[in-house]
């Protein structure tokens, strides 16, 4: 199949079959990093700003690297000098960056729908790279790329989310990614993070550490925002790490062969011990390399790309 | 005829045909921005900086893309973690960033004069990204442009520029570039912000909404820095807007081919309302795509380029 | 002989002969800088990161503009929107850039011994930009590399370097390279600035500016961190101004072809008056331009470049 999509929104609208191109193109351009000149000229010549209204150095960074490697121009639009100051418009700002004869606009805002509101309006290409609590689609390319990897398919696997999923991105595009890959979705933590109703989202919801990861193939963290939650989600961040924090004697319960994936940045000693974020069955840094190659897919696909493999390095 | 100025410092000193020959140049440079491949190798190897010593996102932002598109290097200097703060001179930043092999120095500043001021002792090239309240030269060369693509002409238009004029370096440059190239240029806002010594720069001077839009075949809107200006220079914002707002009723006192500008950032329902703004007559970010052609051509001239059109792609 | 090592941490792990390799391939990337287009392909795909956790827009844009010269693609690492805020550890951090694959690490920390805590568990090469107070190496190379410019040699010259000695990352690693090179390092400044802990490295100590600054080839001065130190080291500035300031009556003690040099930014009539700062002995600018060949050198000779004399322009 050809990608046929100007924008990437959500995980949501996508179906396996374009899912399943995207993880395809990232293994070619995972190759381009390990080359010794990590560069390739498919989008010579191409615009790409980076408008992060929501900051990030991680993300940010590693689709500028992405646009970098593909042999784009890169702008880093910051929130922090911005006209937005000035009680500028979001669609103002996003109509001036595209009168710069932009190609794409990589988004990252604290509402959800910002993306989504800015692609009715924008011929440049619109991707998401974090909406609010809504959906953050290339994190979930990216653990979906890292499982495909480690165990040679997703369907049929037993993929444990932990963590607050309440308010993450995260886990809802990972729900939707697994889930139309054919992965069963184990959601697991606090009551209060993670209420029943994600069960129509097609998971299993349970609230016992124990059961959540006995079977598990893969157990997915999530970061606990304690600055914010701690007082109100749960009743201290003690209590959290004793009832679903990750440690060798839990480790020891679930399958041998068990992947540990984490979004990053890591909570040491509160999701998960020292010991276990930096032990083998743990691929946390493997997760990173490979968003890397995810978002070259990505940016590849959505202007027009079509053969990796063919291209060659500048 | 050739272009022999190393600075671009403002546009008092510049004449008709310098003027004139950035914008033929400029139009080449359009069309590279319309190509699948927006970039020309034109200064490959040259070094750019940009010194903004006064935040503006959107600025920088288009001098950066110009110089990039360009195939030069180029530097961004963030005063915000700058030398400033350890009570550095202007002078000697502004010496270091050349001791860096630079060729171009585009400096904004919160003082006029500053430009001039790097120009008396720099062997790099200085381009004024506005100083002050005095001069800001490739705002009035795009606004220029932008006419000129729209109405085939300038000689013999009539120009309006509506708002604060007195604090306003576009309104400074816009008056030279526009009554240098045989416009004549209108002048309206309240008297404190609009006062009558702008008669000595050639303008006519009035404070009449109707009479300076009647026969107007560009109207240049300024924004109103409300929040500065507010309390100081009219009695209310409110105010502002009920004598010299643009809006459909007075849209239709205009001529009917009226071509309505505005530098950005607009504020919607202050200096224009979002229907106007966003109307048929507004050319507004057309404007800013032709910024980036303009500042292309400028940086191109100042480097010595000759012939835009023989620059084949890279 | 070849350049060997993977890192460069400080330069008391170097001997005379690696320091000499570097200070020979900065003059032939001197020369580059030179040229129409300063650029050459030396490190074309190739991926820098500036990890900059104390702020320095000098050094970055130094470090950051060599490796753009060497055509490698370059990531500014802020830590102001960084993760650092978050509670990630400088390990996390470091590990997270070096997945993007990157080749090399350039940092700046306020904590002595960080280039060297990375470097235990990092495969990316690591550059010291500064470490606390303990070494600045390519400051140091930059320094050897002027005076040997200016000097033709270095063995057996007199080298003062004149006032915060004790604070000093420059004076550390200026006293290392100075000292293997066979140069005569003196010390001079207040006693609570200059200990004569000091001449176990191999220095003169003294605390008489007329006595430090006779027989010397080369002056090289510190900046006074007169913010931090003033309460505290000394009475007043204008004490320190008047016992160790360099100014015209002082330069009258001196050598007729003594250099001076001062590693930036400049207190202007504090450690040096105007009139000796811009005069025809101050080497002071140069100092900027050779940090620029020295960092390409380095950063060339870490990626295993052998002969930058046959690296082509791009």
């Amino acid at each position: 199949m050809n990608w046929t999509r100007h924008h990437l929104l959500d995980i949501e609208s996508l179906n396996a079959e374009e899912i399943q191109l995207v993880l395809s193109t990232a293994r070619a351009f995972k190759a381009v990093g390990e080359r010794a000149i990590k560069k390739v000229p498919a989008l010579r010549g191409k615009t790409v700003v980076n408008l992060f209204v929501e900051p990030s150095t991680r993300t940010r960074t590693s689709f500028e690297l992405a646009a970098i490697r593909l042999s784009a121009d890169v702008i880093n639009f910051s929130t922090e000098a911005s006209s937005f100051k000035k009680g500028e418009t979001l669609r103002d700002t996003a109509r001036n960056l595209e009168a710069l004869n932009a190609d794409v606009i990589i988004i990252r805002h604290s509402s959800a729908g910002a993306p989504h509101f800015l692609a009715r309006f924008l011929r440049a290409s619109v991707i998401n790279a974090g909406d609010g609590a809504h959906e953050h689609p290339t994190q979930a390319l990216l653990d979906a790329f890292t499982i495909l990897e480690k165990k040679g398919r997703i369907a049929g696997l037993n993929v444990t989310i932990l963590g607050d999923i309440l308010y993450s991105r995260v886990a809802r595009s990972d729900i939707w990614a697994l889930t139309k890959l054919g992965a069963k979705v184990t959601l697991c933590g606090p009551p209060t993070l993670v209420p029943r109703v994600f069960e129509a989202m097609g998971c299993r919801v349970t609230h016992n550490l124990e059961e959540a990861i006995a079977d598990a193939d893969i157990i997915n963290l999530l970061r606990i925002q304690h600055e914010r939650q701690r007082k109100t989600m749960f009743p201290s961040l003690h209590e959290y790490t004793s009832l679903y924090g990750l440690n060798r004697a839990r480790l020891a319960q679930t399958k041998p062969d068990v992947v540990l994936m984490h979004p990053g940045p890591i909570n040491r000693g509160v999701e998960i011990d020292s010991e276990t974020a930096d032990g083998e069955r743990s691929v946390i840094l493997e997760q990173v390399t490979n968003g890397l190659a995810v978002r070259m897919a990505v940016l590849f696909l959505i202007n027009g790309g079509q053969s990796p493999e063919e291209t060659a390095a500048v």
